[in-house]
């Protein structure tokens, strides 16, 4: 069943209900300022980083789950009617009629009751700190309408964590002055913040009033769903002094029947210099003169209407740089729109902020954003350099990585463990795919330190080498890379040996002396040091690229003789050295992972090891919700493998179908030409090609989840952990660069598709290192030649034309 | 306005309406099964730890405050009529009467609806751990009436902290059995967990059906004020697999006119040992064979019944220890029933559970548990003696002390900070008032190790030698004892010097090379050695009694000389050696602490410093509310003083009235023989005596709070943060044992008292090491002598009768 629909020309997903299995969200801002925000109006803002610059509260898994947000009341005064036009947090009160529009970094929530209809634009206007809710409020009455808004947040004391545990100090901090109908939040401002939070309204004149304490606003006793203020129609001027800041806007308007009232809120973060934080100098009163130009030119409808258009124009432009006109809709809109929106989700939030992710806990990891990059270097690839040297540039100096780093710091820190030690040859694969995509090959010679230590400075490519030297140096008995705190799969931990209860497996002491191996980073190794090897040809340093390429070799060859295990690819070696992912094994006997990456680096493909390996995942792992991670599920702990069998059967690592794995299988199932299965994979968990089944699937159908519960759960087909996930970028590469074969590669585009044996071909557009390829593939089989502005070129490969060029290619499959 | 009454009969503060001006809570529990309950039913339980074994969810800071709980809700079937009875979380649903009455380790709540009265007792028995929920529903109506009963409850999956933050893992790994109508919430017992919860109905026969997940029993987009299975009045059955499991009953009970139906609840806490956690062997399932007797025992009405006696029998016990019967109601009150049970609250939560601490960051505080002590060692010795040494084994080698420990491992940690000077020297309070109760000096031979390591055991004597030690290895400049991180105000934070948005001033790297120096630590400092002194006498340590002694001096000394103001004592000497707490500063001129503690050290006694200091506090820091902590508030941050600055004026440490050290002055007042304003100060924040104005006042009028608005803050009168508070503490020392001067001390017990003036005297019951004490206290004046079973003994010293005697002890004021 659905909740609503796919609007493919405004790119909109359109949810008919507001009870949506699961809150249903969007992203708001696109730079620095961000926020969440739910189908019901649920969420929260932050700037940069959401657990150290939160400006809104926000109560995860709460009852009902999504509750708190951006709400704005409506009050009829004749009648003293009250109601939210997002239907939370008054789901009691009726709504005759509803509709959210999620857009690209905008949500639309449009409703009516009794005959007045709101409607709210919700986005943050591109380089600014700020977000604008726009609403609208038409009267389609036959008579007057005396109506009240009151505006709604609760602001957090901006240290998410610190909020909701340290009541002690916080119920007595919350300060605000509101002057001039801006209410200023400025909690901590009077000592070390140089920030605060500020919330307008355009409706100057009609303001009648405002709250900034919440029991005041609420009353005592009171939820989100019958605010005193607004059931008494009356806001008294509180300021609040300790307890709960918030913020209310009280507006009086009379509508004559028909009419149509535009009133705008804006919601910001701003700083001051620390010098000329108060005006006067010496008092302790907020100085307001740069941020007061801010506020003002968003409160002016027009300018609004512009940056709402600036917004869609941005968002054109970034998905202009690849779209495909394919047999399938869900593929094209997935492709076009949603799975490159999701990619930019997981490059401004990294695993930080979702409707799953708390923004307490995680930053921005190595591996997580190496990977983020395969689906949005193509977008965005001057933001990617950026990142790739953000991210390099916290690289230890033996070649290890810091497991994530603080987007505020932008240092490395151990807060969610270190010592994974399939780490660093990510970075390999993510300058990889910069390359491919840009040419810009002097990115190598950029000096990067260490630690982020001043002197430690070398080159970029210097840090790959050492990438792969780190694996190198870590080789166990079976020469097979020592898989350290764990590798891809977090919830691998083979040293870990965790017997006290609720301590973090991942990073929590690990036994030493155990020659735990991983077939997965062996498989990861092979494919990073060929990549590497490509790359040291092109510097011309042939020498290392010959070494490379032999330790890719000789990796492959022990893959081969201790990683197969006669079906498929083993998955590891414990810390005693026995096998894991085994017909040896009772439970755990394949695992997808090696299956994936070990194909991907090559391995299998010359020897039929690759397809049997396939033909084992499709007998053994997939299901009709996608593949799982492994078969049989562990019924028990088994304190030698880790949190993996910490999980009911089904879910998570323990036999859940972890999205992320499903896009190598598809990957491989098109490098051994086996484009049926590789696309079926692919529309298996394909979110919009699971729209229909809402219902079992139940997170949003516009972007992927991290996970589906496996066949052993008792909720299989369900979904959870949407947005921020390694699914998606994945997904984009599996879809667009091997199903469609549309692939960047160093020397130019090749256009390679592996396709179902039903489709006639397809059409696609792609902006590639400044020049525009307009791309018709058609025939049957594989890609034989390509017509490149009518010339015929033998093979897959369109050379790089200059920038601003219009190409056609024609690629012939026979 | 008040919102109920005392009854002092029954030991209970009784709460006509629901809604007081915050959540009015109580604590389940005495030894290592604790839960705290608001007046509404909100609250949660845990075992032992607040943070690592949380058994129930609660959000803290929710919207209304205090949403969540143990909520029993009554539905009539007939009507489809529902509510609780504990008016949340259906406030909507008005009761037609309601009464809540917290009792010692108790809470009542009983209201009616529509002629049908309910009533529910919560308490946790005497050794176990579990709490009964004994609800009693009554048919006041003329015609039968046919009733379903839902109880509720939501697991919380067992760290709060990891359950508040980590959806990724929590939202899959939540598991229940429910087996004869026992819910059992084991989530992660699969893995490391050896530990289960579970909730079961005495109504088993009429059990007609259950609920274990949350959003079937609340429905989609539902919240606890309606849920949809007790709304529509059928439960489905569910099973929890993952997401949020809860606990529900469906009991449909019929009542004829004036029938009373009982019906119990448990919910508990059990264990199994790790090799038989399953039945059978091998299995995922529950070994129920020890927890299933629990249970049964505690759904039996009489065993409940008997239980509730035992807990009230308990009480009576303990504070059967001392009962005063003064001229004042409040004192009585306070003193024999409530101030008591505060104390008993502080030794078994310390700083962890309450309305205003969330149970996640704090343990055992190593300066807070000595403290502490002071108000409870007179009812439960041995169990002190236990927590002293649990302390002191914490203690490090060189004298230092971790600020805080573990209560599970009751391993010492840095959590909070560390190097806060003062710290050592609370050791020997604690100690000494050990002793003075308890004449038990054998406990100075003690072995306690450093820092728990094995082998450096010491006698506990030789730790209060390095606690002394410790502060005169760390002199400052003028020889005041360095303050290090901070001293007994945590946010005098001299060395800090944060100008970092968020940091924790507690925890963040301090600089060296400054001189900072505590004029309290040097008080504090003159009280413990002379403390030590004594013990060193009474060991026959003759030499080490003078050079203690002569420590105690010199650094009376130096307070006189350095310390000393002019009509007051200064504060400390800053970072660069600039003087805090004088008449040379702008802000910040006087500060309560030093006042107080130097006094108590005897300083200033002889030559009228005491007075002219005592003269000062009442001139500039008393309040008709209680004594703020300095004034003027400091109206901006000061980088060199830390957080004292950081809260806005009036509020916290930054000339709030920080209760803990009022008493210090009320002692200063009865050491210096004025009773008038010692006993003023004491009703000042007396809670009892505030209760009139509990709108004002707004925490508990029953418990003391940590702070109460200062006359600086908007909100002046307005406490926050009761129960758990080392005001509790000392308020019972400084009405005790120096206002009413019934005072343990070494040699036996004083009798001193320092009353009013219009007192004629009063009487008191006092155990004292085994004896009785039955002590009337009668003329005016200082008393002169006693009648000791009517033989006289000049001074106040009453030496200890034999364990089991009744003494009878008049103290004759002349």
């Amino acid at each position: 069943m659905r909740y609503g629909q796919f609007d493919d020309e405004q790119r909109e997903y359109v949810i008919d209900r507001p009870d949506t299995p699961l809150p249903w969200i969007n992203y708001l801002g696109t730079d620095a300022y961000f926020g969440i925000v739910s189908n019901t109006g649920g969420g929260y803002s932050f700037y940069r980083d959401a657990r150290l610059r939160r400006l809104t509260r926000y109560r995860y898994n709460n009852a009902p789950l999504d509750l708190g947000g951006r709400y704005v009341y409506v009050r009829d005064d004749a009648s003293g009617d009250y109601w939210s036009p997002t239907w939370q947090p008054t789901p009691e009160r009726e709504l005759d009629d509803y509709e959210c529009r999620h857009g690209l970094s905008y949500t639309k929530i449009a409703s009516s009751r009794g005959g007045i209809r709101a409607e709210t634009l919700y986005f943050a206007p591109l380089n600014e700190t700020l977000e604008v809710w726009r609403v609208r409020v038409t009267n389609d009455r036959t008579e007057n309408a005396d109506l009240s808004l009151f505006s709604s947040v609760e602001f957090c004391l901006w240290d998410a964590q610190d909020d909701a545990t340290n009541y002690q100090r916080n119920f007595n901090t919350g300060q605000v002055e509101v002057v001039d109908g801006v209410i200023y939040h400025k909690t901590e401002y009077r000592e070390r913040r140089d920030h605060f939070a500020y919330f307008a309204t355009s409706a100057t004149e009609d303001l009648v009033g405002f709250e900034t304490q919440r029991e005041s606003f609420l009353g005592p006793y009171r939820g989100w769903d019958r605010p005193i203020a607004v059931e008494s129609g009356t806001a008294k001027n509180s300021i609040a002094h300790g307890w709960q800041p918030v913020g209310s806007h009280h507006v009086k308007v009379r509508l004559e029947p028909g009419e149509t009232r535009e009133v705008i809120f804006v919601l910001g973060y701003a700083e001051n210099p620390r010098d000329d934080k108060f005006d006067p100098p010496g008092s302790q009163t907020l100085n307001k003169t740069r941020v007061r130009p801010i506020i003002d030119r968003w409160l002016d409808g027009a300018r609004v209407q512009r940056g709402f258009d600036d917004l869609r124009a941005y968002w054109d432009d970034l998905l202009g740089s690849l779209t495909v006109r394919t047999p399938d809709g869900d593929t094209n809109r997935m492709v076009n729109v949603w799975n490159a929106y999701q990619c930019m989700a997981t490059f401004n939030l990294s695993r930080s902020t979702s409707f799953y992710e708390s923004g307490i806990g995680r930053g921005m990891g190595f591996r997580d954003s190496n990977q983020d990059l395969l689906g949005f270097v193509h977008m965005i690839p001057e933001r990617a350099r950026e990142r790739i040297l953000d991210i390099a540039a916290t690289q230890k100096a033996d070649g290890g990585a810091y497991h994530q780093y603080q987007p505020l710091t932008k240092r490395g820190n151990n807060d969610i463990g270190d010592g994974f030690n399939d780490d660093p040859l990510w970075l390999i694969l993510g300058v990889a795919a910069y390359l491919k995509e840009t040419g810009d090959h002097a990115f190598l010679d950029e000096q990067v330190p260490f630690d982020n230590v001043e002197g430690s400075e070398r080159s970029l490519y210097e840090h790959l080498q050492r990438s792969l030297r780190y694996t190198l140096d870590r080789l166990g008995p079976h020469g097979l890379p020592l898989i350290g705190r764990a590798d891809w799969n977090d919830c691998l931990n083979l040293n870990c040996f965790s017997d006290t209860p609720g301590e973090p497996f991942q990073t929590t002491e690990n036994a030493s002396g155990g020659v735990a191996e991983s077939v997965f980073i062996a498989g990861l190794f092979v494919l990073a040091a060929k990549e590497l090897a490509v790359i040291a040809g092109l510097r011309g340093q042939d020498g290392e690229e010959v070494v490379y390429r032999a330790a890719a070799e000789k990796m492959a060859g022990t893959i081969t003789e201790h990683g197969w295990d006669g079906s498929w690819f083993r998955r590891a070696y414990d810390f005693h050295g026995n096998v894991i992912g085994s017909g040896e094994n009772d439970e755990g006997q394949i695992f997808i992972e090696p299956q994936g990456i070990c194909v991907l680096g090559g391995v299998g493909l010359d020897d039929g090891l690759a397809t049997k390996a396939l033909d084992s995942v499709a007998e053994r792992l997939a299901t009709p919700h996608g593949i799982v991670l492994q078969q049989p599920a562990y019924s028990s702990y088994r304190i030698e493998l880790g949190e993996i069998s910490s999980y009911p059967p089904g879910y998570k690592e323990n036999a859940g179908i972890f999205c992320h794995t499903n896009p190598w299988i598809m990957i491989a199932e098109a490098m051994v030409g086996n484009g049926e299965r590789a696309y079926d994979y692919y529309r298996r968990i394909n979110p919009s090609a699971r729209e229909a089944i809402s219902e079992v699937h139940r997170t949003e159908p516009y972007v992927y989840a991290q996970m589906i519960a496996g066949r052993d759960a008792p909720t299989h087909g369900e979904a959870k952990n949407s947005w921020l996930t390694g699914t998606a970028a994945w997904n984009f590469v599996a879809i667009t660069q091997w199903i469609l074969g549309v692939r960047p590669d160093f020397a130019g585009l090749r256009i390679d598709p592996v396709l179902p044996g039903d489709w006639p071909g397809f059409e696609a557009t792609r902006t590639f290192r400044g020049a525009t390829y307009e791309i018709t593939v058609r025939g049957a089989g594989r890609v034989t030649h390509l017509l490149v502005d009518g010339e015929r070129i033998d093979g897959t490969l369109v050379p790089p034309a200059p920038p601003g060029a219009v190409v056609r290619v024609e690629a012939i499959r026979e």
